[in-house]
């Protein structure tokens, strides 16, 4: 079996599977609990978030656990409204649907305005025009994926950093396809805040944080108990937080090795279509501006296509049309969509991790060849 | 170690723990994704989901997965504002935070009205008051847990399904006290709203569940991806729902033996009590109305009573003041305050699961007898 969706979930490091394995048979006190269990639970956590802060460079006290990317998404984006009483949102047309539809639902009950600035063909945001829109906006939040999940193109994050500072704009970007693949300093790269998500990163599904700078004044969507520094409640995922804080170090341990290795499979794989199947385009921006996971192939219409996905399922070749939550179908995703492809032209998310191998690259090439071509 | 807490949390199930450990390394496909491994996630969680829905009497679309207890109560009393309209919410004073506290929270950003109903000195909601209330009221929700997390009384819960069908009120209960500990048919319960939280049961933190009658139309506080039948966005957490349902099927196998055994430690706990130390009282109902596995133990004032939880956690014995979401100190809990007791009386909180064994009980009480009286 070859396993190439990636973006949407990893493999689990055995490492990380260790640990947490310990952590169910001998961390089961509530951290909120006074007693010799309940804190050896608290030290756990407080001692993974440290060992997440410091690899982002950061302080624990801007790390905010929560059940995964999309509860973190909803978190910004709810508290910005109630709390930070910030009503406009500047996105894109490509940004994930944990931000989309939650823009979406906010906006049946509370009076705010979403604007999506331009992309060009490849995908990538029109930053003139970001300049333009917020010119004229009132502060507003500025949600900017940093690589798409779909095409993986990389978001200019210090020109739109400048250009938020410029606009007194809150600079809040869905991080998930890049932690763990970047040596990313969150203090000093632009972001007001980012999200990680574990299971991106050889870590547990359902475990995920904020970061927050430390005068965003974001306050909590859960509510309860005291957790979290009172910013989220209810009992902390003690094992998936351990496994989280293991993931993250082993992933910014090997980062140049994992980077290396991965752009090579890359460029390993835009080589051999172009040699053996030229009539194979790409979406997005593989060349140069996207994250070395990704890549997104263009195929020629074909009354195959329907039958894309399954075929290379049944020849044991995971990949799929789009980002999970919004795939299961054939049906172009509204990121394909968003950059003008006619609908005839499937197309073919690949996404890497550091387990793939070179000759898993050379037989997706031929099995395709085969049943597409 | 003596472990008496277990109302925060319980020990995993050695049978959960080896079906998680399984599951990180076999099921790490993403639900949502169209490819064998996507799937065989797939099939996994919607497996669980049948199978707790058929130890609760209810059927599959009936169940949500959750993050845990917290983010359903929250969901739930997010949902009863934003989409079924309700404004007026009848609670008790001794109801978790995760319910009073929202309420507050959302009352800060809407025109809510939350009323408490009358406790009498045991805790006892009065339904008459209850009654009284409601046929005043506009269309309400009524929040009242199954069993009080800290002294373990339970609601009378087919007189309040009475009386909240009565008045076209939607009854919902907080039962993660409950579930797993009695045979519960959701579906013939007279609850119209209920939840359940794996850590409760001998499964893992960070994972729960909402029953919701098919006729509930709530919808996600969590949006993004169509995951859970479009009611709760996030990549599902593959492991702990699978966890979750072997611990449920576990329960409820054994469910007439734990109760039975767990009532004799009880009855056991409160005869040495009585023997032993006279002094100390009782919060809650503990004879007739109240939950197996809860009892909660009033001291007399004593200048003792600031270190009585650290010399318990240094004799090996882990109890708390109170619920683990409001504990860490020794202040009287909100629940206590509310029954009218003076903050000088120390308050335990004792709870037990299927592993404490009868020397433990004579074991605690020789020890409070030893390091307080």
């Amino acid at each position: 079996m070859i396993y190439f969706d990636n973006a949407a979930s990893t493999p689990i490091e055995p490492e990380v599977i260790e640990l947490v394995n310990k952590t169910m048979k001998e961390y089961f006190g509530n951290p909120s609990s006074p007693h010799e269990y309940g804190r050896r639970s608290k030290v756990l956590i407080e001692n993974s978030r440290k060992s997440i802060a410091n690899l982002l460079g950061v302080s624990s006290s801007e790390i905010i656990f929560t059940s995964g990317g999309t509860e973190a998404n909803n978190h910004i984006l709810w508290s910005c409204i109630l709390d930070l009483k910030r009503y406009h949102f500047i996105t894109s047309p490509i940004e994930h649907p944990s931000v989309l539809n939650t823009l979406d639902n906010i906006s049946r009950h509370f009076d705010i305005k979403v604007t999506h600035v331009a992309i060009d063909s490849k995908g990538h945001i029109d930053t003139d025009h970001l300049n333009n829109i917020l010119k004229t906006s009132p502060p507003s939040v500025v949600c900017l994926m940093h690589a798409n999940s779909e095409i993986g193109n990389l978001l200019p994050v210090k020109k739109v950093n400048k250009i938020c500072k410029n606009h007194n704009a809150i600079f809040f970007s869905d991080t998930v396809q890049t932690i763990g693949k970047f040596n990313i300093n969150l203090n000093d790269s632009g972001f007001d805040l980012a999200i990680g998500s574990a299971h991106k990163f050889h870590g547990l599904k359902s475990t995920g944080f904020i970061y927050l700078s430390p005068d965003s004044k974001l306050k909590p969507l859960i509510t309860g108990g005291a957790q979290e520094n009172n910013m989220r409640a209810g009992t902390e995922n003690v094992y998936g937080i351990a496994g989280m804080s293991k993931a993250l170090e082993i992933a910014m341990r090997d980062v140049d090795k994992n980077q290396n290795h991965i752009s090579q499979l890359k460029q390993k794989l835009i080589k051999l279509i172009k040699e053996e199947i030229p009539e194979i385009e790409f979406n997005g921006d593989v060349y140069e501006k996207g994250i070395h996971t990704i890549i997104n192939l263009r195929l020629p219409a074909s009354e195959k296509s329907e039958m894309l996905l399954a075929n290379l399922d049944i020849e044991g070749i995971a990949v799929t049309s789009g980002s999970a939550c919004s795939s299961g179908s054939n049906k172009p995703s509204h990121v394909i969509t968003s950059l003008g492809v006619t609908p005839e032209k499937p197309s073919l998310r690949v996404s890497f991790s550091k387990y793939n191998k070179p000759g898993e690259v050379e037989k997706f090439v031929d099995t395709l060849k085969q049943i597409y071509f």
